[in-house]
């Protein structure tokens, strides 16, 4: 997607080989219109997968996932990190470990709000290692849901997550995919 | 906004005189039509209010927030919950005490992110004691920014933070404003 890459370019800024920083358009302050050109994307690249559902994980696949799930006319459904007092009966819960963070979370679906059969596209702001989407997709199958695929607004396809979900037979659809950086330096693949 | 009051009585769940359920389309599963009605609203309601930014506090007023910028033609920024490794330089903090999670958080804002002199407008999913929306607006002030007001798309006013926002000569505009819930029963103001 040329409009995010050239974004990218020009206001993300990689600090060494693994860390890029776009906060000041995706997920700290947010570009809303950019999230809806995101949005039309991913419901292009998928308008013929019969989607009955986007699924996303807080907090920084919600900009991008609502705007998808505006222009498929979906509802969307948000995987917790964690729970709140007031959610407790009928929950799917998977440990996720979180490289950005260091830390382990238990991610977490209410499964009354993934139906048997429907068919789930997720959607996030960042493929690193894949253990978040292992994660959303562990609970839509639990749910007796069908992964669609994963849509990742970047992709930083030099980490291992995008491999493994394509060899465990789940598709991938990244709009910026980046092969390689560097310090002040971005390739996209 | 006789729509979510609809909607609140027909899906959400009174569990006693405190908790109101209604994550079947606000803050789990999200109906991003009626937070596209809720963007709307909170726009016409401050269309004469010069807001040049609006700010939310993650993870459930992202989606009604994104919809008020996007209805708002406006960046969205979204104070966070925790401080990812990456997010270190130039930030605010404020601590702000839960009593959804029994537990206080820092709230944090990479001060970039509010100009001096943004008219910022802070949206939120609930309004119940207030702390969340005291400490949005301590961050937003720190950063340089006037708070324009508080747009919640749920109220629940018998608790005191309305009033305590109101005294303190901050702006409230509730969508949805519940004055007394029990088991089973929700009245609007």
């Amino acid at each position: 997607m040329e409009l995010l890459k050239q974004r990218i370019l020009s206001d993300g800024r990689a600090l060494d080989e693994h860390v890029l920083l776009v906060d000041s358009f995706l997920n700290h302050q947010v570009d809303v219109k950019l999230m809806q050109a995101v949005g039309a994307e991913f419901a292009r690249r998928f308008a013929d997968d019969g989607v009955t559902r986007i699924a996303t994980i807080e907090s920084s696949g919600i900009a991008p996932a609502a705007m998808t799930a505006l222009a498929m006319d979906l509802p969307m459904v948000i995987m917790k990190k964690s729970v709140s007092s007031i959610l407790r009966d009928g929950i799917l819960q998977t440990e996720v470990f979180s490289f950005t963070k260091n830390l382990a979370y238990q991610l977490t679906l209410k499964k009354d709000f993934i139906l048997p059969g429907d068919r789930v596209l997720l959607i996030d702001d960042f493929l690193a290692n894949g253990e978040a989407a292992f994660g959303g997709f562990k609970l839509i199958e639990e749910a007796g849901g069908i992964p669609v695929g994963l849509g990742a607004v970047i992709a930083k396809v030099f980490q291992a997550g995008r491999d493994k979900l394509l060899a465990a037979g789940y598709r991938v659809e990244a709009l910026a995919p980046v092969k390689r950086m560097s310090e002040g330096v971005i390739e996209f693949e």
